[in-house]
């Protein structure tokens, strides 16, 4: 039966996110589906994770099976023609069965987008967009913080708190490889790179660098905020429509066209 | 009582247009509502023209009575502060009290947004701000057809039917003074000023242009279509998502700070 790794990008705004919801618009339903339609089979494509209301992604990946011998291309075709605007799929591969969006993943990566208004109007066409922020920011500030969560560290302090004990996860404990802010235009962006993340982790990020960025809190504050695990001392959770899901990558041996070394051997 | 002209730009997405409807998000509902929680007034802003649900604007103009003596640039502050982001205010000015934002008006300019997806996919965060278009347009063709609207016509055959006799306009004509597509990017841009629109008109008008443009119509055949005033012969009404009402002109009279020669003579 055919596998699929699809790449898509959406406008997170008309979503309750991405996962499955009874009743509700969210982008895993609306692929779900997009696919019924094109191959009449009723699959749930599983993602690499989830993304909240409001979040959106440039490079979200999803995997799935179908029965039906459809071809990647003419897979990828469909779905572009039977999904809303608000998502688009731009890549669309046969991959070996063992690959799966969420287990296979290694790293992911996610921008924030921030638009000072201390002196300026966001275009409404923006603002879905970004976080209209009301402080003025130092870059600096920004960096001096952003520094100092790269590496392995505990992140009970900037995760949510679990819904109930069940949903809290095995271990805070995530290595960020990327953290850093720049300036592009009007915008004044966030990057980060990490083996994975802690609901709200990026938002909550985001918003204790701001504090530090506007100047009201001690970039050299990081380590301690960190390793008290205390999520009161974390600074406000960053409103959705700024985060984007960059992108998640996964170890070569996961495409079809690039199977591990053994495996070319035996062939060879 | 002071009297003000407000220029706005906003997303029309969330909004049920600009025309105040019970139960319904528009506007002109948020925008009185807004003014209700800064002076406490229950004022309903007049619009320069109804705009439909999902249609955008650069440049609005309402006009409002107040009781309260708020300065312009407080009131300027104060909604940008209580709208939210889909809807900024870009100016505040006291104004005469004659000027009407429609009655006033002597002019308006559209633009409408496509972007074609023959070869390439719209982005998630552009399509809530264009028309994605299947086709692949020849701008010369675009051209050649709305050279042929400008002047003073009867665009019966261009305008939306009347929801009801009562709602029918006293004429269907207009004058066309500019009338001119331009490539921007990966966009491509309709830009039309006439003195008045009908309800549909400019979407109508983009449909049937697009129809020349992707070679399915001759765009000489415009001519006759406006002389039939017959709706049935025009194309596809184009989506609200890529229009946007860009500016309204109003003679200087209007504004408190250019009075009539007649006024200033009295004074000088």
């Amino acid at each position: 039966m055919p596998h699929f790794k699809i790449t898509l990008a959406y406008d997170g705004t008309p979503y309750h996110g991405w996962q499955l919801q009874p009743g509700l618009a969210t982008v895993q339903a609306t692929l779900a589906d997009a696919l019924f339609r094109i191959v009449g089979e009723k699959v749930l494509p599983q993602g690499s994770g989830r993304t909240d209301t409001g979040v959106h992604a440039l490079g979200q990946v999803a995997s799935v099976t179908l029965a039906a011998p459809i071809p990647a291309d003419r897979l990828h075709r469909a779905l572009n023609h039977c999904l809303p605007n608000s998502i688009r799929v731009l890549a669309v591969e046969a991959v070996d069965e063992r690959f799966h969006a969420r287990h296979s993943a290694v790293s992911k990566t996610y921008e924030y987008r921030i638009f000072s208004v201390a002196y300026q109007i966001c275009a409404p066409t923006m603002a879905p967009f970004v976080w209209p922020c009301l402080w003025n920011l130092a870059l600096d500030a920004l960096n001096q913080a952003a520094a100092h969560v790269i590496g392995t560290h505990d992140f009970t302090a900037l995760a949510a708190s679990p819904a109930s004990p069940e949903d809290a996860p095995a271990s805070y404990v995530r290595t960020i490889t990327h953290s850093r802010w720049h300036e592009e235009g009007d915008l004044i962006l966030y990057r980060v790179a990490s083996n994975g993340f802690l609901h709200h982790m990026v938002r909550n990020l985001v918003g204790t660098f701001v504090q530090c960025g506007a100047g009201r809190r001690d970039p050299d504050t990081i380590p301690a905020l960190i390793t008290s695990r205390d999520r009161s001392q974390c600074g406000p959770t960053a409103p959705a429509s700024g985060l984007f899901l960059v992108s998640v990558d996964y170890p070569a041996l996961d495409s079809l066209s690039e199977r591990p070394a053994a495996e070319m051997a035996i062939e060879g």
